[in-house]
Parts: structure tokens; C-alpha cells; sequence
């Protein structure tokens, strides 16, 4: 029994699904949920009119529904997705996602992230820390996670990440937040966790990508910076986008003072993309995300 | 044939519906509208968990819909509706509302109106301006519309509001746009047009009731102002709350500035909420929205 | 004697100025007013303490004043600015810049300029609107205001730019704005109006740059798009961002949603900017604005 | 020496003036730093012309003043403040002022202060951290920060506020900050730290003062929620604002989410109110505070 059960909370099964438009397909989702007694809690469906492709993210309470947890799937799969060609992935509300945090030297991300889980603002676990530095190790100690120091990239970058992937491997991790980790990882690393890991940038993407970008914007003058998480690929900043969001700014600020009002934007982007992710509102479609929100 | 069907696009029904919440809602109404060959091109629906009710926002394409237009309500009401307890509202994307714009002196949120009216941004008919000054009568003329003055509310204000609701009929209007009319209609008149008067208040809603919110924003010190779109009812700037926007003001700002910056606000937060009803985007539950954007 | 004095407003006199930093320029910029008996009514100075380059504007009531209003550059320049190698420029706030009006055929940026204009919120004359389509001729007419349609760009673009260049000298314009006008302007061009042509893009500069920024910002999968109004350079979407603003969007939001929206961003974003520029509050240096707001 | 002097950071005074506007004032100020021989890095000057009041705040660089720390307060105050009836107060850039912080339960704005101080983006001490429960001192403890619980104000008030006083004074506390302390200060309370208590409140004040804010804003329908930090006054939530922000949210929001939105704003909004504080940005005048931003 997990703990929000023990709560008197219900538990709950999220799918998320895309396939070619046609018709009748909200109807036999709907259908399928309803005939074995389950209770639509949310549901939102998007028609990409343009490409004729249809989305939807339903989650119902499973108090009764007469398909066992364990074989939705199966029966799902052979019952509905099959006839219509659809691509799907189901999640239950009572698992506790495993993330590992990547870091460098800077603090604010964790910090953020830290406050969230230790006020159990999430439903997750993070057991592992990952950095190429040792600057915030006392973070982790306080907090009681392992933290573990993985040679410099620069030097070998291949024995570097074949490090990083044994821990993530030995500590069971489904996803992996980049919480200001300098560092590119290589299309290897990230095809082992694919949309499963969500990096912060600092800056209104596709604007000012790569290194230094509030030098870059205060130089360009403009009027207003952003920061963007999104999901990793192998192209540099160009992975999906999850959330983005801005603030204005004016010629009195400096670079410094950019690198402090951003940083309030990192944290809180970053953190508000977590919590999609671990609330499994998002759908990635090629390079675009479908935010459920 | 409707214009929009010269011009290849096809027709939609568009239905709005809320009742108890119970299992099978959407599979009942996803079921009818499939049955009879509609396609579903949006589908938005929302549970209130606390208060258990289920609101939905469905459309779908009339090309191929087996029961003819007339005739959908009636089947609707008898087969899906009755049975379990809905309250609904069905519209058709070629119907074009007809607006009447209420206005007193200040012209910038009718300019705004009449300038996405000309280009043709709206699917809507403007025949009336009615209004308590003479001020903005040329630009009625200017744009061929009818410009009635009705007498001073103050001297005889139920007078004033029977020779309008006369207007209203006369040119058949379905829904009313208060552009900054600065005068309170009565409770009997607003049973006429229930959620179907949308006004624009200069606050940020419920800050600033009633007159001169500007001044008063700048002598609370407030660091942001706003403005309010929503329903008129019978409380005066207490009705449903459409949209809001706001923007960020300073101690330089004097009482003119706010005036000038809310003005921007103003304009597009009631043109927002204009287009929202015109798109039978909104539900009304109590005193709240529901916007399907 | 000028309207504003007629109506008992007083005149005043604004100096934008920039230099080498060093001690005692503040100093030195009050005394010389506060010594003819001028009275400042806005000061704002910033010291770029990066490039070591001091900014400052600074306005005061002419009321009084010792100097005559067409002494006080002569004077300022020999008094003050020589000595410490000041570049700075002078307006009066009674005089009413003419503008010219650039556009193509999309009339939300027009109408919105014309809407502010008719109801005297801005102190501007607008004698002349210059297209490369006829379009919007009826628009001008409707307000009075001449409209000439310069030959197609495409097949000459200088005699269609020497035809412009004429056009803006016979009506004895100060400044440009390019309201929506979807061609490029030559470096020659440019080159008679530095710092006096302003530009709407539909981006959010440096992001989205050229042509369809809607598309681009569509097929990225932005949740954020933006608007962006600068001075014209000689490079494309490159000149000084006088102001900035954005509107969040989801993936509901089709293309036609992001024009939509945008339409709401690139009128605001240029009517301020305009609005700037009249009331003498940007200082541009180097590729960046200053704007004392 | 300060921290800052051996960082080769030089050290800087920081005056904030107001007094009845005439003509004259910036050049007497100016002038006064000029001859002895300061640097100005910061100027900024404001005048109320409704209410006919100056205020500026101007900083320089203390190199080579001729002045003594010590004793510009007394030079400027008989040379330049009498003569114009100015209110002024006088900081020195290398003071790190002494904060306490009032906690109830919720930690998120304490772990948004300490995560800040912690890795020192913030010139200030954190001493002591005072609650009415002990839930939060663990975080303390990690810290390394005193905690003091004091008795239960629902008893006793006086006494509990008596106690909360003299700890401040025993640990020598220059201004307090409330991080979602849910008690009412009384008025004798708050007049020992006049303009020095700062409170954040989880609304978009004026609308929803007191308690349950968010609950209201969910009753009443609002698109937007915010949060807003001011001075305690002995008027509860109606003190001199600093900051608010706002968040966009819509009908699928319940409380909870509201909740969950709000604490990103306030925390950020909070710790943005201290650092202007820390920073002697704001002036408090009236009922209203001036940002020098």
C-alpha cells in the first residue's frame, strides 16, 4: 500500500497518447476507462490540425476500476492503441520517480530544488548529486545525498560519462536534472535517457545559446531576459522546450545585476519543469512539447 | 451558405456543457457526437473536484454530422442531456453575433474594437453604437454605424435604459460591450442580457472598485495596476472576471501615467474578452469562468 | 506662443547628454541651470561604470529662464559641454515632430498609431503615410492625411527609395516609423534618418530574426513570443531594441494564434516606443538604448 | 578595514534625501559631494510635482573624500540639509546590517533567505531566526543560526512580544524581516523598527488582505494572483509597499495550485524587497515608497 493510499488519497493512472487524427478516438479512450469502471479525473486532448495528429493526457482513478494495475497496459494496447495506430505511455500516480541532480559551482538551482523536496512540495527521491566539482558537497551532506565527483570532462570526457552512467545505473534513476552543470553531454550519455534529461539555460532560447549569455544579451541591449529548461539532446540548446519565462530589465543593469534577476528566473523555470516532469503533464512530439497543464 | 463555407471552411458545432460529475460523462458525449460521423476538433474538459461538477467545452465538424443542425439540441437534450442532469449551450461557427458598444467620452477602447471589426480580425456585426455623449459620434459615422444618444441617466436613468433596451431590440443585438461607458446600468436592465454584458474596469479586480481606480492604485502605492473584463451583473464590478492583465508602474509614474499605461491594458483585455465570447470560449459556473482557450 | 502655453503648461527645455566619466559633471550640468534660474523638473543620470561613460537627461522649466531658448546650446556648449567633452542634443517640449508613416498592408500598427494620434495623446504630426501598396489608402484618407504608394521595391529599389526620400523632405519629416512595412531599407536610405526610423519586429530580438518569425517561433516550440521595436540600422533586426515585451502561448496555440496574439504585442510594443522617442527620453549609444523612463 | 576594502572594492556613501521642491536642490547636493572631492557612481532624483516634494538618492565613492565618514552627516546637515529642510538619512556601502527573520511553519521563504545568504549574494548577517513554533529549527541548527521560540501570542501578547524584543536587541538587530510569520504585530511592537519590519503577504494587495488569501482569490475568480512585500505598519497588510509580482491562472487551478503558484512568487518577491532594503534603495514617504532602482 503506498503512502498517499495509506492517506485515504486514491490512486491514479496517467495516459498519454498521440496517433494520426481520425474520428472516434476521444470515444474510445473514453469508452475503454468507463466500461471498466474508471473516473476520469482529467482529461485534455489536442488536434495538431496542421500535421493531423491527435494528442491526450487522461488520468482516472483506479478505486475500482476492474483492470488489474499491472495489466492496463497489455489490455489497452490490444484493446484500443493497436486498432488506431497509437503511440502511448501510462504512469501511476503512487511511484516515486528516482532523479539524480548534475551540478557545477552553482548553488541557487540546488538549492531550490533541495527546499522543494525537503518540504515534500514533490513527489520524488534524489538520492545521488553528480558534479565535476567538489564546491557543493556540503549541500549534499546536509541534506543526506550521496554526492559523487566524476573526473574532469575535459580531460576524458568518455571515461567521465561511462562514470556518470554507472552511478545513475547503480542508483536506479529515471530521470536526470542539469541544475547549471557547465558541462555538454555527449550524444551518447544523452540516448541513454531520452526526454528524461532536463537542463536550465540562461537565456530566452532560441536567443543567446551556448556560453555566456547575459554577457551576450546585456551586449545585444535588449530589454528584457529569459531562462529556459528544456529536454537535452544531442544539439546543443535545442532539445525540446519545456517552460520559459522573463524579466525586464533596463540600462541600469549591469551583467552582474542580469546574473542576479536571472538567477530567480533559473531556479523557478527549472523547478516548474520538474514538476511537470514528474507529474507527467508533458507529451514531447518531434521537437515541441505539449504542456497538459 | 455562410461565408466561411464559400471560402472551403467548414461549419462547427460548438457545445458547452457542465453537470454533477459522475463516470462516463465524456464517453457519452464523445460517443454521440462519433456516432453520428461528427469529428471532434476540440475538446477541453475540467472537473471541480471539490464541488463535483464536470464542465466541457467540445467541437466538431458538421461536414458528414448525420442529424441535421436544427436539429442537434433536441437530439442532444433527449439522448445524452436528461439523462444525466446537463446544462448546456450549443453554438455554430457561421452564426455572426450581432454587438452593440456602449461608450461615453474616452475613444481608445473603441478604436481598438472598431479597428479588429474593419480588418475583419472578428467574426461579428457592429450596427449600434449607443451612447450617453455626443463625443464619438463621428467616428461611428466615420465607420457607418448607427450612433444613438440616449437622455442623461441621471436625471431620469429608467428613461434612458428603456429608450436603449428598445435600441438593443430594434437592431437585434445579442450582446453588449461597455468601452469604458462610465455609467452603472440597474439590475432590471441587466437581466435583459445575463452574461452577455461585458464591461472593462480600470483595476486590477477586486483592488479599485468603482470611480477613479487610478487615483487610488497611486495613492496606495501599488507597484503593478491591472485591469478587469467581466460580465456585468447586478453588483457593480462584482460580476464573472473574464480576463485581467497588468503591468508594472513606479514612483516616477504619476496618476497621468497610470491613466495613459492602463489605457494599453484596457483596450486589449476587453478586446481579449470580447474574443473570448465571440469564440464561445467562456463558461459561466457562479460568479467564476471558465475560459477553454 | 504654443498650444501648451496657451493652456498654461509650461515650456521646457530637455538635454540628453554623454561623455567621458569623471568628477563634477553632475555638478556642473545643475549649476549652469540652477544659475540662469531654471528649474529641473526630471534628472536622471547613469554612469556606465564598465566603459567608464557618463549619461544623463535632464529637463527643466524655461519659466524664467535667463537664456533664451535659442542661446541655450550656444551657451551650454561653450560654458560646459567643451570643457569636458560632452555630446549631447537639445529639444523643446512644445515643439510637435512630424512623423511619416511607413506601411505595407497590415493596418493593426497603423490603426493603432492613428487611434492615439486623433485623440491627442501624442504630440505628433502625421502629414504623410508612404506605401508600397494601396491598401490602406482608405485609412489615410478617412483621417485627412496624404498617402502616396512609391514604386514596387522589387523591380527599382533605388528610384523607389529616391521617391521616398523626396517625399519625407517635402513634408519636412523628423522621424519614421515603420508600421508593419515588410520591405528593406537601404543602407542609403538609413544613412538620412540616424536614430530617427523605428521598426516593429515580430520577434523577440535577437531570437527569430528576418522573415516569418511566427513560424520560427512556432516550429521551435517557444512558450513565450515577443515583439521587438529598434531603431533601423544597416544590418537587418539589428539596430538599438528601444522596447520589448512578451505574451506566453501553449501548444494549443496554432501559427495563426501566434499571429493573432503577436498582432496585440507589435502595436503596444511600437506605439511606446514612438512615445519614447516624442518625449525625448532614449539616449542611443553604440548599438544599445538608454531609456529614461 | 572592511571585507570589501581588502577585495580592492572601494567603499561608498549612500544618501537618501527629500525636502519641499525648489530650485536648486541637485546643484547644492552635487556640488557639495563635488568640492570635497567624491566621486558620484549613482544618482537618482525624483520630484513629486503634485505634492511639490524632491527626493533623490545619490551615492559616491568615498576615495579621496576629504570628509571623514564619521562626520558627513554633521558637515552635510549644516551646510546643505538646514538651509533646504531636508529629511536625509546616511549609509556607508561596508556596513552589513544585522537581520532577524519571524517564522511560523512554512519554510519556503526561509530557505529562499538562507540559500541566498548562504552562498553570500546578500551583504547581511542572519543571527537569530524567532518563531511561535519549532517546527523550523532544524534549519536553523543546519545553519548555524540561533532559534528562539518565544511563548504563544494567543495567550499572551504582551509578553511574547516583550520576549521577541529583547532578543532583538540582544543580538544587536538593524530591521526584521516576516517570512510568512502568520501573527499580528502589535502597534508598540512595530514602532521600535519603524520602516525596518518587512512582511510579505500572499496577495495582490489591496485585494484579499488578511487571512486565507488565496482562498478568497479563488472565490472571487481571478485570472491573475500575486504577492506583495511593505513595511509593517500598526494597520495590518496596509503599510508602504516595496515589490509585488503576479502570476497567470486560470480555471483549472484549484486553492491548492493557487497555493503551490503563490509560493514561487512570494518567496522571490520577499527576498527581491530585502535585498532593495539591504541595498538602501528605498525611500519611505508617506504611505509609499520610492524605488531607486
Amino acid at each position: 500500500m503506498s503512502k498517499k493510499e495509506e492517506n485515504g488519497e486514491s490512486r491514479s493512472a496517467i495516459l498519454l497518447v498521440h496517433c494520426p487524427d481520425r474520428k472516434g478516438l476521444v470515444a474510445a479512450i473514453t469508452e475503454f476507462i468507463f466500461k471498466n469502471e474508471g473516473n476520469i479525473i482529467y482529461l485534455d486532448q489536442h488536434v495538431d490540425t496542421q500535421e493531423k495528429v491527435f494528442f491526450m493526457r487522461v488520468e482516472w482513478d483506479l478505486k475500482n476500476f476492474t483492470i488489474p494495475a499491472g495489466k492496463i497496459g497489455e489490455y489497452f494496447h490490444t484493446l484500443i492503441a493497436e486498432k488506431f495506430g497509437m503511440k502511448w505511455s501510462l504512469y501511476f500516480s503512487d511511484y516515486t520517480p528516482r532523479m539524480a541532480v548534475f551540478v557545477s559551482k552553482l548553488p541557487h538551482c540546488l538549492h531550490d530544488i533541495l527546499s522543494r523536496w525537503q518540504s515534500e512540495q514533490w513527489n520524488v527521491r534524489i538520492p545521488v548529486i553528480i558534479s565535476n566539482h567538489t564546491d557543493l558537497e556540503s549541500v549534499a551532506s546536509t541534506h543526506g545525498i550521496d554526492y559523487h565527483v566524476t573526473p574532469d570532462v575535459k580531460e576524458n570526457k568518455k571515461a567521465s560519462e561511462q562514470k556518470q552512467l554507472e552511478i545513475l545505473k547503480q542508483y536506479d534513476i529515471d530521470f536526470v536534472v542539469l541544475a547549471r552543470y557547465m558541462q555538454i553531454l555527449s550524444e551518447d550519455f544523452v540516448s541513454h535517457y531520452p526526454n528524461r534529461i532536463i537542463n536550465i539555460h540562461h537565456s530566452f532560447l532560441p536567443a543567446f545559446p551556448g556560453a555566456r549569455p547575459y554577457h551576450s544579451a546585456y551586449e545585444r541591449g535588449v530589454k528584457i531576459i529569459g531562462a529556459t529548461s528544456h529536454y537535452v539532446t544531442a544539439d546543443l540548446d535545442s532539445g525540446p522546450i519545456i517552460e520559459q519565462n522573463v524579466v525586464r530589465i533596463t540600462h541600469k543593469d549591469s551583467v552582474e545585476d542580469l546574473i542576479r534577476k536571472g538567477r530567480d528566473l533559473e531556479k523557478v523555470v527549472l523547478s516548474q519543469s520538474i514538476w511537470y516532469h514528474l507529474k507527467r503533464k508533458i507529451l514531447v512530439y518531434g521537437n515541441r512539447t505539449l504542456i497538459f497543464d
